[in-house]
């Protein structure tokens, strides 16, 4: 049975890295002795030991320890073995490269289809999708592809961010961007704002946090959803 | 000789479209009677047609005649035979994709070369860089390679963004995306700020406006660049 957490941002502001969530996680991973950290996103371009540590620092209050996966000589064979995983944000096309280069792809996939419990923030929930085509990074590495896990039936957009009715920039918002993307991909898109995230149980997705989330889908005005909405349905 | 405007973006805030360039590109394209309009960026999705009149219009105000790369049978023969060609903002993972889907990037760079004058805004400014790797667009289609034109031998960030000092949101600011971008890319990027342009003239590469830019180099501090700064050997 699927369990994931797909989490808009590991970190709010004025809090410390992965503090909102840590009772959820307790629950989460409440079978989980040893993580497995994806490092790949490498957000600020910061090394996998370096991510790996940061990681491990937040998930010992939690009595769970870490290991990244470029500390296993096969990356494959670790994430089939791996009690829990958790893929950290950064920069999403990094992300996506590394996880093709690395041949991971299919391991992953097989893994949490097959129940193993899955934390996504950020770059690491965008995967989630079912493509990266919602990402908000820059393209600093060319990707094979921008195909993703699927994990859920659309696309996600994490830190999602309203329109700033006092700018003057005139750089496209954020739902003029995912409007465009609709001009050419039919999928719903899922806005998470920092402070959501959805808990996958097998087939049954809910809206968690105390904020709404925005639902983008082709030809249809946006939508406001409530947190402990069901999006079990939506694709 | 190469004769290029590459700007930041074509409207400022509070004005109309192409507006603040309109007596510069009066200069730029004096020899131009019919000017050759690549819409392939379609921003907010609108069709080329529509992009085009809007173009034609601006155009209208200094006698510039506009025919949009759609309307002819050939677009690589409608781009060699152009007086003037200008490329519009938009979605730069669309421009780029449709440009190598119709073949004519070679087109491009011939012409541009041998003399047609040039302008692009926003992301037909970013294709005149070496990649498309520091655009702050949502990767809505997935292009056949980030490499393009490279006019200028560096990298180009239209609509730079300062960082917001009293945002909380957590996503990554521009100054962050540019610093991951140089962990995997050595060539510098110029962010131009909205209302900043270069004007290439051969060999000769000046910024122009009112504004600085701010120069991104590989493992080297930011560095605001003062207007008619020569960037001519910037690479």
């Amino acid at each position: 049975m699927k369990k994931l957490i797909i989490a808009s941002t590991s970190t709010l502001h004025n809090g410390s890295y992965l503090d909102y969530l840590l009772p959820t996680l307790a629950i989460h991973f409440e079978n989980v002795k040893n993580l497995l950290f994806i490092p790949y996103a490498r957000p600020g371009g910061i090394s996998h030991d370096t991510y790996t540590d940061k990681v491990r620092e937040a998930f010992s209050k939690i009595n769970i320890t870490v290991k990244g996966i470029h500390e296993y000589e096969n990356p494959i064979e670790a994430i089939a073995a791996a009690e829990g995983i958790f893929t950290g944000g950064g920069n999403t096309f990094l992300l996506v490269t590394q996880l093709y280069q690395a041949k991971v792809i299919d391991a992953l996939e097989a893994a949490v289809k097959n129940g193993t419990p899955y934390l996504g923030t950020s770059a690491g929930s965008n995967i989630c999708g079912l493509t990266m085509g919602t990402t908000n990074d820059m393209p600093i590495v060319y990707p094979p592809s921008f195909k993703t896990l699927g994990f859920v039936s659309f696309n996600i957009n994490p830190h999602y961010l309203d329109p700033d009715v006092n700018s003057t920039h005139m750089g496209e918002t954020r739902e003029t961007r995912i409007n465009e993307f609709h001009h050419f991909n039919p999928q719903p898109v899922l806005g998470l704002r920092e402070g959501s995230w959805l808990e996958v149980s097998g087939n049954t997705i809910t809206l968690k946090g105390a904020l709404h989330a925005r639902l983008f889908r082709q030809n249809q005005e946006p939508e406001e959803i409530a947190p402990e909405s069901d999006l079990s349905n939506l694709k």
